[in-house]
């Protein structure tokens, strides 16, 4: 009915949580944005073949592979979306760049510092060669966080003084909750941490412009054991919260606390920001508002900014004013972003590079933690 | 790659704002849901060619015409969803129920009784041929308004004493906003009360199960001229605001506004019921939570319920709990009812009877305006 | 220790709830403000010498009356303050002012128009020779609302568009809650109407400086029998709930509701005004802010004002920001303006006819409700 | 006019903000409570004989002494009210208490640790003569949080997993505020730590029922040179800001941070606590309400507890539900507590142990902010 517009074939490796909701942002994005690749659904790879193929027709894959070393080189995929545990990240992600395909790789980018290194330099060889890598990082594209992005980075909140970032669940505070591969370390690499402190880790230093310098960490695991499925009991070998000091580049000072053991909060990713000129707060239960302070006098407050204006970051291609979106937005405004750079040609954000120094943080945490609270440098990457 | 569900060709009417959110959830509902008809998009009626293809082509649709007369008798078309201003749902929904076809028809039903009646009645003929006719009250597909009404049904409320119902916009705050259809008696049928106040009215019937029976009204015109688009100005001939008293069928008194005026609200659909056990209050600017009230004692409070656990209406079928939903998923919970009802040969709800009903009650409210706020009986179905 | 100051005596009537809190203003007031007059607690009156003597060596009265009639007329008392049920305010008011002391008179100034009016007219001569007369509308003195009143006057909203107000209560929510006077109508003249409504019709026209011209009302009585103390049931003969519809002099809608049955709202008094160029919002039970919306663009949303600024009405005499102030500070301020207004020979706000001004709305709404919601217009005073 | 209660002479020593609203409070408190002896204003001292003066008509107090040392030995004085800087905190209340007299002292106990034992030691030798000591923590009297302490205490929360205490001001946000005491560290001890930190160390441990075992900790001074009152600038001393991590008695992990550089937070002190049955949070800019989480199922969700039922502690004394309370009443009620620690001969808390742990906690994060951070265990009182 018109011109064709130019199309990338997706593999996705993994289809759990992440696999349905990157699924929903490839069928979608190009029905609201104007990405210059329209992505094309054509492959799905997970491990057990009747799952897969059960999932690929729930999510609208046209095929399936069951090992994703054959995923990465087909021809008819140009772009390779990492939905798996982090111990496999590596792998993947590695011999997709090297098989020429752009990677997009959900988040924490590895399980250790080593990993996370290995990728950044394929991500960087991959550059040369016009392949693009992003990690997945997706509280970046809530609108009002890109907003509040766009505010410091115009100056308006004067200089950085606190941060504070909490990122609080509850799914584990019933000691009956059975063990999942989220609870053990060699498949989770960490526990609240990882799985929560990475977000908030990316967010801050995403907002703010700076970058985390150093910490002191304390870890805790309330529940040592837990059902597991088949009878009896396992050991978890994470930590169910993880909280740190931090000093940022910038000369602020930050504290953050990441657990899946705050009773009552269901998805309670907030930030808040102090500067000399302006404030900021956010909670993701609250995902479409931005708590805002600035000015002086008599009707100074924390204004509650509505983020569903046309001029908010995303929003002109959704809905009318107070017309909310959801959590799979971030997703769709992820691979819009991606698709656009790989069109453009540019570097997209996160980087691996990005998503490396998450990584280095994180291991500082773990570092300090296991070193009663001592102050740690997060290590400098080359 | 797996037996073919049953599908259903959609032929759509209108590609405004309804049409594109109305694409998304024929789009995506068999991705969350397992309706016993998979819909299938096929085709768009606009009268535009060009804008109606184009329109197709960005939303997914594989066919256009720009006549809906023939939309509507396609052999390809099992269900014809009718995105156009008030004026013309009649004509076409009784045209396309006449044909065989399932219709869902966008909100209000109608411009005035009269036509809403035939619309009824012709809904009530097809149903005897099998034939299924919805309303697009989307609101009630909200998970917490949804939540609400199951509380509302399971008695938890006790007796109903008061529904306080506001619909606030703001976007015709400034007198400099232009001129639009939704601004002239004859395409629009009214103002802020037709477009605004009849969601309040079937929600406030839906949440309390019961129906209004009288009102005392008045509505006012702030800024009686707008800037007409070829220059010069055009005359407002519709209410700004529209306010009304009323009582309900099983004792409680309510009251309702509905407005483009509140300056800041920009989609505050708002909805507080008091009962004698417990009291309920939404607000569609955070539609992801419902604030309850029961009980007594030093721990009563109202709960800020975050309405995303996987037992809440239709959630199961998005994310883990405190993942927020937003406004297009109204829509397809409501595609996903209609196809569920269709495949289960039911009627589905809100029928043309519900939205005759609220227009019955949208017609008392003019006269009793029009009479300087008299109590006006809401007519009485046959 | 310094120059004595000069000294008022204050008679107060009634020693109640409302006795308690003015003892406390009467207490304080020279404490914190600079009243050119400083109170002195002579005497308080109570048909019950027993009762009377305790509550007066409770609340730090030096004498006791058991009949109003002498208090008015003694030397050492230079003002009454009338907190007895509105039946006994016109004879206690008019008599007070014929003896030439000024007066302070509990809130709804009369339960009736021709009471009203007779205390206005009493009001008047008195001022001729000097003598003032204030009625207690105390949340005038609410920081958030004097500032509101003082945004207002400025114009800071432009044009008044709309008026929402409610006054919530639910102690009554309960059917074996006990009879009282204030479920007669001999004695409390008009039930939620008049007590709470009262307060909502002053605050409004207070904050926006309209009067409200015309009315539609309902009102209902959900539990019309009550046990009462001595065993059996009592009627109740005042309203339980009272709503309605209102234009102001300048061309606002307003809407209006007072309940003593909306389960969970303990004091819900809110107002929301919407103007051309600006909005506010206040709830009683949040009463140290005030919601601010102005302005466009993507910083605009609703301020929650934390009223605690020394810049904002009254606060400058108590503690530093963001250190609350409470329910009984309103009653220190109207005391300190009331003293200000004798001291500076001026009159005071809300005056007698300020009270007048409301008993009509009030009459008007319950002649409205009366006569099936008609609209019925405020009757002009002369 | 009745018979006389036993009264107690009050002597108080300093009258800036915090006299002043102690004076209120010795005012106040049998108005509303019943103490066991009625206090009475007896003697204020304040270095300058002028201003001590005019405090002292201002507040209510009969006499003045320029020395407080006269003043604790006086006759008429069975009870003093410390009110000045920390740094003289040892000296007066080490001399009160041995000239026999009952002691209330401001916040924190001292400056340094060792002050503070000795202070604890005098407390204890007083003990045994019957004459009694507090520490004015005025936040446990909050009723919100003495509401919160009784959930804890009755098990309500189960198991105690995180605190997150912060306590944020913005008054020095602007590097143009002036020099005060304050900000030396020889008269104020520490700055945002001792200030703001003191109460949340106190507030969480009051209402947990555990102690800190243990801290790391970081401070920092954004503005370091301030205007002083002569001109030029003075050098701050003391930190604008204090964060530490904890671990608690009771197994629990905790964050703190004071800071009087949150801009537009005026008085927030915070406080959550999550349990494995229920959690709870607090913000004292809404200090009527306690949230509240417990429970789980489809009804779940933080309650927004209004602390202002008759049954809530403190709360009986003053007004209807929903009628708020403000700052000051938290020093009523706490001089209402301890008058009835002394009449009934029992001993107060928080008492100067109490006090002392306080210190303790302070000198840990003191000592660990200037080792980097280093985990530093919280000293074991004898």
């Amino acid at each position: 009915m018109s011109p064709a517009r130019e199309t990338i074939g997706i593999g996705m490796v993994g289809h759990a949580f992440m696999g349905a909701v990157h699924s929903h942002a490839w069928r979608s994005v190009h029905r609201f944005f104007d990405p210059p690749l329209v992505p094309r659904l054509a492959v799905l790879a997970g491990r057990d073949e009747t799952r897969a193929k059960a999932a690929a027709q729930r999510f609208g894959w046209a095929d399936v592979e069951t090992d994703w070393r054959k995923l990465v080189v087909r021809d008819d995929v140009g772009l390779v979306d990492i939905c798996t545990p982090g111990d496999s990240h590596a792998e993947i992600a590695i011999a997709a760049l090297e098989a020429g395909k752009h990677v997009l790789c959900e988040k924490p980018l590895a399980n250790s510092v080593a990993e996370a290194e290995a990728m950044a330099e394929a991500a960087r060889r991959a550059r040369e060669r016009g392949v693009r890598a992003m990690v997945a990082f997706n509280y970046r594209r809530v609108p009002a966080l890109a907003h509040a992005r766009n505010l410091v980075a115009s100056g308006a909140l004067g200089e950085i003084r606190h941060v504070r970032s909490v990122y609080l669940q509850d799914w584990l505070s019933d000691p009956r909750a059975p063990m999942t591969w989220r609870l053990r370390k060699e498949s989770a690499g960490s526990g609240a941490l990882g799985d929560l402190g990475a977000h908030i880790v990316d967010a801050a230093q995403f907002v703010t412009g700076e970058v985390i310098t150093g910490v002191s960490a304390l870890t805790n695991t309330f529940v040592k054991q837990r059902p597991s499925e088949g009878g009896g009991t396992d050991e978890v070998t994470v930590d169910d919260t993880a909280l740190f000091l931090a000093r940022l580049s910038g000369g602020a000072v930050a504290s953050f606390e990441a657990t899946r053991f705050a009773l009552g909060r269901k998805n309670a990713m907030r930030l808040e920001v102090n500067g000399s000129k302006a404030s900021l707060a956010f909670d993701f239960e609250s995902m479409n508002e931005l708590q805002w302070y600035e000015g002086s006098g008599t009707e100074a407050g924390f204004r509650r900014i509505l983020v569903t204006e046309p001029q908010h970051p995303y929003v002109g291609a959704w809905w009318p004013p107070g017309h909310l979106l959801g959590y799979e937005h971030t997703f769709t405004h992820e691979v819009a972003d991606f698709l656009g750079a790989i069109g453009a040609g540019t570097d997209p954000a996160p980087s691996f590079d990005d998503g490396l120094r998450v990584q280095r943080v994180l291991d500082a945490v773990e570092k300090s933690a296991a070193a009663q609270a001592t102050w740690t440098a997060v290590e400098e990457g080359k």
